[in-house]
């Protein structure tokens, strides 16, 4: 456990409403720690049924030096192995995704099934029991369509973003999506800082000026301040707006509560309306895929938004999904995978295109990557203090609480085990 | 403080006369307490305040981790602090200079005077102080118009280095003078090797061809050895040389006897004779920008050269300054960053044309830069021994032992903290 | 000696028949530890004479940060240097390979004899010793042409070695050759995964179709594996042809017994047939140069190979030399030399093609270096479990438990110390 002691005393300074001490989120220790310890304790989103349709189909989430293989099986079950050779230990897959019936590794040509049973080892010595060389596997929970997955031999309780997540999505159907663009954006920032800034609009009025046409200004969009302009914000015209909703949303039987981060879960799903006539996340409003999914027959003007702690979001429209998962490659880099998915039935170019569909948060990534790589830059300094949010960030809070906890907690079990 | 024990045992390796032990020179640890302990203990040579001339006027000095805005205020004082925004930390300048009114992070606005304090803030909660969110300031020093900062709540003595110093560029006029040139040369070598090699002219008869026609031979440009040749410097010519010029100085008033690192003192000051008929240090001894700085009405043919340690040296010219300031990056990469001043009134290209300005302490910095390269490289073997500096070096000595003592010296104060 | 604790704990973890714990092959320490520690404990092998045919021909040999030259004397004996100038440690020979007729540093002319001794140091104070300053020498042995060298003042034994390699090379006469090509391939893995890949021909089959036409598929080379397919090796054929050779060998006077890592050693050297008619190891099996090298009149279709632990393997053939050393750059970095001899006569254009006569080995290196590079990735997973050797990889075993036992046994010493 010593190896660790730095962090346990940083994560003791955290305060509330205050952000993290520096060197949780700058130094190489910070970064072991995440990725060896916190990450590992915790559900982290991976990707959805729709970037593994048939069997043999399979992607790679990796974590630093983790690299999972999450693979469907004959039986259409979803399944994760550590993407790792039983033999000698070579990377199996090479490629971020592909289509395989089994899994053979290149170099020794070991094969596995798609439930990661060894199937074929030439060549060993007497004794050599195939049973006792399976992939290893990696926990897997397949809720609605998003999967999420748990480096540790006792995953967390996941019923209850099972039940919330679940009942809410389900209408979007992601086993009848495909995925029609997938970016993976390699940002230089930490990754917690990328999180913090996914969950703010405080920046938005300035940031990200294709957003706010879409999303509106509910409080956050108002520009650039005046002088001495500090007022809290107003959130009466959105309330207003929601109110008017309602009804609507009753009788299509998509109203929900707002759900947010309920007792000690990690989860939120509310349903949001487009603002200025928006028909979809699209930067000009208009739809992005002609093929609605779902029950939608005409657009719905919402979008049904998740978010879960701690990597990930996802946006659901009635013509496309949109979802991101970030990933840890290095304590100032994170990849953000946003991967766009439309009804399986549409055709590129006919019914949607790459392009006008990605267009809307491929801007705004790009925008968020520079504010998190000069946040983390700014971090760095010993001028650094831990600072205040502004009220609009109270879910960077919820977040960085989140870490904390967790990352305690695991502490805490490492010092027991 | 455990955590530089190693460096403890190194910094008492140090012996008279003979290199640092290898791992002051390369390691990471030698590097972090460079960067974090020993530089944070001692005035810093940052640049001038012909970078920032105007109010609004800012210059980043960056030292690792660190980065630190240099800026001119609207009450013509010249202040410097953290790049970090109080709010979530980002970086709030990010070019290497520029001009803003004010401060503001690009991040969420909040925006700060050019005294650092914190003017906008938008969105707070209730009881948040502006008064208590300021840019967190770092001490400077402005001598005769070169600006030292030093990283510590409690910087060392500077007065008699601003004495005199101050007293003998006062006639050069810096607050009149502007940025003719400048430029950033990353080398790949440790920052005290850099150093090193400015401190010494042994190298410069076989490696400097350029610099030695305008600064003369005196002892050390004898080019390539013969066989056997191992006599000791003669300085004799040069001694006969400074006495014939005396009388010129003084009638000048520009006359003072070599101020050579008094006491514990850290600033060496001497005006030398230019060589072989240049009128100043251009590559072809010509003047290098007709309108001439401070009282200066006909060329003067010698310079006055100051040096300070850890990081600084600076040639006075009657119609320019050249200016070095040196920054360590990584354990084998510094930033030396070259500036060339003239009259605020001069013209490019009528007055001055800026690839003769720069020519000849480019040419010479690049061939330093090779240099201390091949001098890091050599000494990260295991065959490397602390090794004896030559007659003609005796200011590495000086400036080796002042890192050593002011390093044990801040370890020291460390332990009592 | 608590640096290397870690270390420590891991090769006790070491399990017969089993590849090594994860951090052994992928941690910083490790490789620190293998640098500093385990590979300073052994003979490296470094080149041959034909690399250094002329007084003053020199080539670096570098393993971490370490640089050696080694370099032929006027006395035709070939000694190693660190290339690290006994003034201020500047690195004196910056190129892969070149002549001079003295070693002298670039940076102050300090100048050296191809033995090593100082000649030329200007301007040193009264009382400096050019006895006391000659560069650091580094042990070396000349193997029948073959160079090994190491960084340890007491190497170990080296004397059977020497005996059983040298009586069988002799004939091929190193001196006589010239290098005809060599190749620098920088692999993306860990020294000893590129060792063990090298140790075994269970990946041939399928991951090297050009080698196993020249040597045969003696039980390796069957090609991906059927459903089920998991028979153990059958020798049966190899040993047939063999048979049939051992009296056309024993009449040319080239027979001897398979020497196989006898007791302690380290060495292993055995004459192979080659397959399918060919004359020599290149990619169609003709001749790669029409100069035959030592008695060879006609093409004798064999190779003799070595193989050395920790570095090296060679194969000698009747019209060209191929050999092999391998240095770490970093934990995942791996220097590959391939060098290519060809008998001092042999015309470049009309004797050998460069490329027909790197072509096999080059295409091998490429395919080999693919596969290490895979098993490095895959082995830094958390999925990573110590896997079994099939019955060909015997030898990966030998070379694993070499380091393992070289490795403790250096702590031991340092412990000790």
């Amino acid at each position: 456990m010593s190896r660790f002691e730095s962090i346990s005393a940083l994560l003791s300074q955290n305060r509330p409403g205050l952000t993290l001490p520096r060197d949780l989120y700058v130094s190489q220790e910070a970064f072991e720690f995440d990725t060896q310890v916190m990450l590992k304790s915790v559900w982290l989103y991976a990707g959805t049924v729709a970037h593994v349709k048939k069997p043999g189909d399979f992607f790679l989430f990796e974590v630093a030096n983790n690299s999972i293989i999450v693979v469907r099986g004959k039986d259409m079950q979803v399944r994760a192995f550590y993407n790792s050779c039983r033999h000698r230990g070579a990377r199996i897959c090479q490629n971020n995704s592909g289509h395989s019936s089994r899994l053979t590794c290149p170099y020794h040509q070991w094969t596995y099934g798609l439930d990661g049973s060894l199937i074929v080892a030439r060549g060993m010595v007497a004794g050599f029991s195939k049973a006792d060389h399976g992939l290893v596997p990696v926990a897997l929970e397949n809720i609605g369509g998003l999967l999420f997955i748990c480096m540790n031999d006792n995953p967390p309780p996941i019923d209850r973003v099972k039940k919330d997540i679940g009942e809410q999505i389900a209408v979007y159907d992601l086993e009848r999506c495909k995925v029609a663009v997938q970016d993976n954006l390699i940002e230089d920032a930490n990754w917690k800082l990328v999180m913090e800034n996914n969950r703010e609009c405080y920046h938005c009025g300035a940031g990200h000026p294709e957003l706010i046409k879409i999303l509106g200004t509910y409080g956050f969009g108002k520009g650039l301040p005046e002088d001495g302009e500090e007022d809290l914000v107003e959130d009466d015209v959105f309330d207003a707006m929601l109110h008017a909703k309602r009804d609507e949303w009753k009788s299509l039987g998509i109203y929900h509560d707002l759900i947010e981060f309920p007792g000690d879960w990690w989860h939120r799903v509310a349903r949001l309306p487009l603002a200025n006539g928006a028909l979809t996340q699209s930067v000009d409003g208009k739809l992005a895929c002609k093929k609605l999914i779902g029950p939608f027959k005409e657009p719905e003007t919402s979008s049904l938004s998740v978010w879960t702690e701690p990597n990930s979001w996802h946006h659901f429209c009635c013509d496309h999904v949109v979802t991101f998962s970030l990933t840890p490659i290095g304590p100032d880099k994170t990849l953000l995978r946003t991967s766009w998915l439309v009804h399986e039935d549409a055709v590129e170019g006919v019914d949607y295109d790459p392009e006008h569909i990605a267009g809307l948060w491929r801007a705004t990534n790009k925008q968020d990557s520079y504010f998190s790589s000069i946040n983390h830059r700014g971090i760095a300094t010993d001028g650094y203090r831990q600072g205040p949010y502004a009220v609009e960030e109270k879910l960077c809070g919820h977040f960085k609480d989140f870490y904390v906890e967790h990352g305690k907690a695991a502490l805490e079990r490492m010092r027991v085990a």
